[in-house]
């Protein structure tokens, strides 16, 4: 049957993570129902990431198949009418119809932003974690280079994370600071690439990077951390509202674009 | 008795605009409260803009009389501690004694933000004003230097507006378009700064040159428009999600900054 692949952003604030949940209202439940009040058929919408209550998005990938055949203006205006407008579809194509989003998933593009400031603007609640403290920014990079390449990341995931390899692929770290608007400090983002990522593994590494940046641990740490596979030797959690899920990656199936 | 210079930012999303309201909860009423729980006094938060429900602010300015002292930082701190953080308190000044938030006012600079584009990002819900179509610039700032200068601008006033006189002075209008994050097309901002505003005065001119721009109304309406002294002959009121006051100019009270 034919696929279709879309590309949806969400304020993640108000809902319980993507994934469907008997517990609450998750984003992929609403896409989900919009799609069947547009196709009139049981689709399953599948997304590539399974992000938390309160992670963000403005790249999340997602297919299902379909028999209607409409035009993309007409699938984008159509969802987006149906949808709150906190969750937005931002494009539709058609995909090769074996595609599937999660497990041609290549790589994923996460960033944490971490405001520091006096204040924290009323646009950047939820958006942002901020902390009043100065951070260390050279210190955090070098801790950060540690986690490149191919490791058992078991330290940095939540205890109930169920997946049965803690192996992953870290492409790229990329700490650095932004400026942010008006008077209110600046900003550090950290852009981090990989294959695929554990139960709040990014941000248990952007709350250990904090604490080195903070100067309680040293850069050298995050080794001696990731070799322990323990999680209660790493550091705090960050909080969701800072993370977001920019882009997600694909080989073949006509998504080209590289960071 | 000393006074004290607030600058405050605000989400206007969730608030029934600046005032003490009978009927819902203004923003002044909860800086009024946190002031008060600080000083143990009866102080009265006098600003100098009453935004209405929905509109933003990075700029608001207001001053209340007090005997505490407690350091600028402290001040900061401890209000913000106090407040819901969709409102922010960005600086506190001591000001002269006779300081007054409103009187002293000697303009204003409120921005109007138009998204134009297929999608409008979640973060941006009730903070742009979302169009599909393409407006005519060009159109809209030819029209706009009708609004140059000293008028009665009675037409694009709310039917409910309590000021005596509807005559006020508009030094700058700029429109211009700026980039958008992503695929979200572009926003449009109209900056207009002025002596003073009707109520809803900035909303109604907006909406009429958005008409102006659709290609509904010539550029030169808005001189007999102006002329009629007759709301109807106005266009519609954009929303207000779109509008943020920026910045309060004051001469003599040690705030020299100009636009």
């Amino acid at each position: 049957m034919p696929t279709l692949r879309l590309t949806i952003a969400y304020d993640g604030a108000g809902f319980n993570g993507w994934q469907i949940q008997s517990n609450g209202c998750g984003v992929q439940a609403l896409v989900q129902a919009a799609v069947r009040r547009m196709t009139k058929e049981r689709n399953s919408v599948i997304g590539a990431s399974r992000t938390d209550a309160g992670v963000h998005a403005l790249g999340q990938v997602a297919h299902f198949h379909t028999r209607r055949v409409i035009a993309p203006e007409g699938w984008l205006r159509g969802l987006n009418s149906l949808l709150p407008p906190a969750i937005r579809v931002r494009a539709v194509a058609a995909a090769v119809p074996a595609f599937h989003a999660r497990r041609d998933a290549r790589w994923k593009w996460y960033r944490y932003r971490l405001l520091q400031g006096p204040w924290c603007p009323p646009f950047l609640h939820q958006r942002v974690w901020h902390l009043y403290r100065t951070l260390d920014l050279r210190a955090m990079q070098r801790a950060a280079r540690h986690l490149l390449g191919e490791h058992d990341f078991r330290a940095f995931a939540a205890a109930n994370d169920a997946n049965r390899s803690s192996r992953r692929r870290i492409h790229r770290v990329r700490i650095r600071r932004v400026p942010s608007s008006g008077d209110a400090g600046s900003e550090i983002h950290f852009d981090v690439v990989g294959s695929g990522f554990l139960k709040q593994m990014v941000r248990n590494i952007v709350g250990t990077l904090v604490e080195v940046g903070e100067g309680k641990r040293s850069a050298g740490q995050m080794r001696q951390i990731l070799a322990s596979r323990d999680r209660r030797k790493a550091g705090r959690c960050a909080p969701a509202g800072g993370l977001c899920l920019m882009e997600v990656g694909f080989t073949g199936t006509g998504v080209t674009r590289e960071t």
